[in-house]
């Protein structure tokens, strides 16, 4: 077991220690058996959790058992929770999306059928809950209900952005709520996992839970701009799909906000049309979107939930070097141009 | 709270209890705000399970925890866990399967779409596992282990019942392992979270898990027996369904164990062509089973796992009449024509 180092925590050193962190995930992900009889149930779960991605929801859980009692090692098993949830929710999202492709590679339902994308995905909703055992009945019993509560939040999240694929009246505040609901919770959750394990008293793990929500909010909105205004060069997808879906981001509902008629009526037209060239509907959205300063609106709206993000940091009696490696992990999030 | 009257296990009154038990759990049913926003996602989640069913693993839950501490409406939200799961289960069954009616009613994923199924199931998954929260922890992390591993078993007794479709040697065994994984494990562990709600002891709760594993296993073999032998005005499903869909149960797999070349070839063949006539198909294997004995072969394995379910109940330190409750429990079951 590592000692707690919180040097380790301070910006020079900081991405050694989250380096660690994935590493130390990483090991104990390999070291766990997935794959079991019926191998046409497990093999596409040990396939989705090896696709790669950034770890960022179980690190965080690490992170949090870290600051609260310096043993991350025993958050593993919940952090592990944390990312077969995580991949649940995407491989059940790409079905529902239609998608071939994730992490550029095949999805499940794409690689194996329909049936195999559902099973597999129910199976890994359950594992996750199979983690939970790991710890004694007290701790048991608030990670299984703060999970429970997060996944038919992310239920309902995933819900209302169906339902407003449809909608053509969608508030700025139903999309936060939307966002919230989908992304968000899950990195709050995954923080405020680790609190528990390490047993910080209840305000304590709450204060961690927000700064996790608003830095989800905030993230999820870089997200949205990121797909319209990223560099095609390091953004990992492809810059404008959201656009081409025609989904209704923040970018979208705060044009209808703050354009004038012309530029409103254009918008809808270009998001309603079936488009002649896709490429030209994409530059022809990204300039409405520029013209009425959406890319200037959409950084203001991502600084203030960073900051909203950072100031329930305040409120933990953690180390402030804890603190600060807090703040440098949601910086680091924040100045991603992927 | 009703007080515990084991008279009422007497077979001569063994139906108004279950009818007692059946009306409990029905109103705790209707006691719950099944629909909440975003009404999408949960109205097909009351519409399930609102189509009715016989209710026996509830039941079952409920006759389990009187048993053993004659206070079963404690067991009330645990038999809606149970529920809610089987309903879970049936959702993404249908899916898989294709199917267009449940119970004589359109499936979820046919009266609202593919997507909706899926999310909905996935949220009655969660849902289950929040009935468990009104047990103190102890009780709490019991009842969610067994839930998981019951849960993790169904799935892989689904995933076999997909892998024997394109399987030519499946094996009588192999057949008895995916119905007890895919329906009699769940039958099995209704039981044993009523007795861990009345907190028996483990090995008391082992033997009523034992029973009902046994008892699920003759029911399902029953299930195959009626599915092509059963009286049309009385079975509630098409007779002959497991025929025209080519399933490989136990009264197919028994054919090819005894009958000679002649007859397993033309059943292979039947089962492997496209028919030109379904009702002729039906009667032509109906009569392959029953010039190879095939009703009495089944009829016999049925009698052997009800026997050995009721063997279970010589190891229960309970009652004599609520052991001869549980037998009267399991014939009622077994001399059911639907």
């Amino acid at each position: 077991m590592l000692a707690f180092n919180f040097t380790l925590f301070l910006p020079k050193f900081f991405d050694l220690n989250i380096l660690q962190y994935q590493s130390d995930f990483l090991s104990y992900l390999e070291s766990q058996k997935m794959v079991r009889e019926p191998k046409n149930l497990y093999l596409p779960i040990e396939y989705i959790l090896q696709l790669g991605g950034k770890r960022i929801r179980p690190i965080l859980t690490l992170i949090a058992a870290d600051v609260f009692s310096g043993d991350y090692k025993k958050a593993l098993p919940t952090a592990l929770a944390v990312e077969v949830f995580h991949n649940f929710t995407l491989v059940h999202d790409d079905i529902m999306d239609d998608a071939p492709l994730r992490r550029g590679k095949e999805t499940v339902h794409e690689k194996w059928d329909l049936n195999t994308g559902i099973l597999s995905g129910d199976a890994m909703l359950i594992l996750a809950y199979q983690y939970f055992e790991n710890y004694p009945p007290h701790i048991f019993q608030k990670l299984a209900k703060l999970f429970s509560k997060t996944a038919l939040e992310v239920c309902d999240g995933q819900q209302l952005d169906i339902d407003f694929e449809t909608r053509n009246d969608v508030t700025i505040e139903e999309y936060i709520k939307m966002i919230t609901l989908k992304t968000s919770v899950l990195v709050a959750a995954a923080l405020k996992m680790g609190a528990i394990i390490s047993e910080a008293d209840e305000e304590q793990a709450q204060h961690l839970y927000n700064y996790g929500l608003n830095l989800g909010i905030a993230f999820q909105l870089q997200d949205d701009y990121l797909d319209t205004f990223g560099d095609p060069e390091t953004f990992g997808k492809q810059v404008g799909g959201d656009i081409i879906e025609n989904k209704k981001t923040y970018l979208y509902l705060k044009t209808l906000e703050v354009a004038n008629e012309e530029d409103r009526n254009l918008l809808v037209k270009l998001y309603n049309e079936e488009p002649k060239n896709i490429n030209k509907k994409i530059s022809e959205v990204s300039s409405i979107f520029k013209r009425n300063n959406i890319t200037q609106h959409t950084k203001q709206l991502i600084e203030y939930y960073t900051n909203k993000s950072f100031e329930s940091l305040d409120y933990l009696t953690i180390p402030k070097e804890a603190k600060e490696g807090l703040r440098a992990f949601g910086e680091n999030l924040m100045s991603r141009k992927v």
